[in-house]
C-alpha cells in the first residue's frame, strides 16, 4: 500500500507505534512532546511547511518566514509553556531570489523577537520546493503543563479570538471580488501572519482554571475532536455563541457557509480551552465561551437544531484541496 | 541575484546576519547552537536532508531514518553533550510504500535508542522529495562544552576512528568492481548507517585535555578550516599519521586518491579535536594524533614535502556533485 492511500493520520498512527519514546509526552499524543528536565518540562515540535501547500505566491518571504516560525511557536503555546528557542531549516531552491530568502530569514526572526524567544540553530539546503522545518521548544513548571487530556464534564469551552479570519483570506484569495479593503487587509494578515499566542497561553496555565488546551490551526472542529480524544469526553456547541469574524461573515453567501469557515477550516491559530466553570474568573485574557464539555458526543446546536460537528478540516496526503 | 549563484555559505552567513539572536551560541557559529538554561546549556541543532542529494537508491528506509537522526545526533556529540532528544519532520511522497516509510521510523527510533535518547515531536507532510529534518537537543555542564574555538598554538589534532570510511563506500557504489565483500559491507554500513559519537564526545568533555572539537561530516578539510576560522589558528598535518582505512586504500588507484578520500570527503562523522599535549593521558577513548596548532596557515606533509591543504570538501547549492 503507498502513504497516498492510507492517509497522513493513519500513517502518523502507525509511526507513533514503531517509537520507543520515554518522555512525559510522546509524539502524536499532544501539540508537543514533553520531557522532565530538571524541575521543568521541556517541551519540543516540529513543524514543515512547504511551498505547495503553505506558501501561496502572494506570501512574501517575511511572510513565509514568519508563518513557519508562528506555527510551531504556536504549538508552544498550546502547552502553556514559555519558548527558549526556534531552529529553522530552509530547504530552497537555486533560482530563487537571495533577497526573498534573506527576507525569509527576517520573518523567522522578527517572529521570534516579538514573542520573547530567538532562532537557534539554522540549516540551509537547496531543494527543488521552498520547505520549510520549525521546530521550537519550550519550558513550563511541571505542575502548570496544558495538555488536551483534563476536559471535564462540566466545564465550559472557550476560544480566544475570532473565528474564521484566516479561512475568509483564503477565500478573499481564491475569489477576486470582494472588494472591502480592510477586511482583506486583517484576513490576509490573519492567514500569512498569525500570531502564535504565546502570552495567552502562559496566562491560562497561570491561571489554574484551565483543564485542556489546544491551538487551533487545524481548525475548531478537528481540534475539538482531538481534546475529546485526548479527555475522553463529548462537546456541546452553540452556533450563536461562535465568535464568527466580520470577515467570515462577509464573504459568506449564506449562515450555513459562515459556519463552515468558524468551524472547519484551520489557520486561525487562536487558543480553545476548556475551564472550570467556577474559576473563570481567574483567567486574565480575552475569550469567548462557546459551548460545554458533555460524556460524550460531538454536537452542534444552530437554531435550535442540533447537529453532529463532523470531523472535518484539513489533512494532508489524502486531502481533497490544499489549506491555502 | 540567485541564490544558485551565490552559494550555500554566503547566503547563511547573509542570513545569520540577520538573526538577533540571545544564546550564549548563535546560529552559524558552531555544530550547535547553545543558550543557557540553570547551570547548563541547552545545544540545539537541526539538519535538512532529502533524496536527491543525501539518500541514493541503494539506502533502505531504516538507513534513511538512522542517517537523518545520526546527523543531527553527531553535532550535539561535537559540542561534548548528552542528548535529551530528537524531533524528526518527515515530508514524504505519495506513492511511498508504506513499509518504506514505517521503515524510515524504525531507523530514526533505533538511532535514537542506541544512543541513550529518544524521538520527540515528529511532523509528517506529504512532499515531492523524500525530506528528512532531523533536530536534536542535548545538554552539557557550562564549564565543560567544547566549542570550535579553543585551539591553541602547541595542541595536539587527533581524530577518532578512521578516515575515508564512507567515501570508499561513495565509490564502491559508483563503480562495481570492487568486489571484496568484507570492505563494501563495512564501508556502505558507514556510509548509511553512520555512527553518532555521543559516548566519546562526552568522553572528551569530561577529560578537561580538549581544546576544541568539531565533526567530519563535512570531511577532514574543511572541518580544520572550520576549527582554524573559530580558533583563529593554523594546522600542521603529517599524511603519514592520517588512521586511513583499509577501505579507501582498497579503492584508490594511487596515495593521491587515498589522500583525497581521506582528507577531502564527507560523512565519517568521526570527531575531530586539539588537546593539550601534556593531558593526552586523561582522554579514555581511542584516537590518532595527526598533526599539531600553529600560529597559521593550513599545511599537509606528504613524503616530506609540504603542501597547502585545500579548503574542498562538498557544499550545496554551488557543489559540482553530491555527497553520495
Amino acid at each position: 500500500m503507498k502513504v497516498g492511500e492510507l492517509g497522513e493520520r493513519a500513517l502518523v498512527n502507525l509511526m507513533a507505534e514503531l517509537i520507543e519514546c520515554t518522555a512525559v509526552l510522546c509524539p502524536g499524543a499532544d501539540d508537543c512532546s514533553a520531557i522532565a528536565y530538571g524541575d521543568h518540562y521541556l517541551v519540543v515540535t516540529t513543524d514543515m511547511l512547504h511551498k505547495k501547500t503553505h506558501f501561496p505566491r502572494e506570501m512574501t518571504g517575511f511572510q513565509v518566514g514568519w508563518m513557519a516560525t508562528a506555527a510551531t511557536l504556536s504549538d508552544i503555546a498550546a502547552m502553556g509553556a514559555s519558548p527558549i528557542g526556534v531552529t529553522m531549516a530552509v530547504g530552497i531552491p537555486r533560482d530563487t531570489d537571495v533577497a526573498f530568502a534573506l527576507d525569509v530569514m527576517r520573518g523567522c526572526n522578527a517572529c521570534c523577537t516579538q514573542n520573547g524567544t530567538t532562532l537557534l540553530a539554522g540549516d540551509t539546503d537547496e531543494h527543488d520546493e521552498l520547505t520549510l522545518v520549525g521546530t521550537a521548544i519550550g519550558s513550563v513548571q511541571q505542575d502548570k503543563m496544558l495538555t488536551r487530556a483534563g476536559a471535564t464534564v462540566g466545564d465550559v469551552v472557550c476560544v480566544t479570538g475570532e473565528l474564521g479570519l484566516a479561512a475568509a483570506g483564503v477565500k478573499m484569495l481564491l475569489e477576486s471580488r470582494f472588494a472591502d479593503h480592510r477586511l482583506r487587509e486583517r484576513a490576509l494578515k490573519k492567514l500569512f501572519e498569525p500570531e502564535p499566542r504565546i502570552v495567552y497561553g502562559q496566562a491560562l496555565a497561570d491561571s489554574g482554571a484551565v483543564t485542556a488546551l489546544i491551538d487551533t490551526s487545524d481548525g475548531l472542529s478537528l481540534s475539538l475532536y482531538e481534546l475529546s480524544k485526548a479527555s475522553n469526553c463529548g462537546f456541546y456547541l452553540r452556533a450563536a455563541d461562535l465568535p464568527i469574524s466580520e470577515e467570515a461573515k462577509s464573504v459568506s453567501h449564506d449562515r450555513w457557509e459562515e459556519l463552515t469557515l468558524a468551524i472547519y477550516r484551520g489557520g486561525d491559530y487562536e487558543l480553545l480551552f476548556t475551564a472550570r466553570d467556577g474559576l473563570l474568573a481567574a483567567i486574565p485574557i480575552p475569550y469567548t465561551i462557546i459551548g460545554k464539555v458533555t460524556q460524550s458526543g460531538m454536537q452542534l446546536e444552530v437554531d435550535g437544531v442540533v447537529q453532529e460537528l463532523k470531523a472535518e478540516g484539513y489533512e494532508h496526503l489524502t486531502a481533497s484541496g490544499p489549506r491555502v
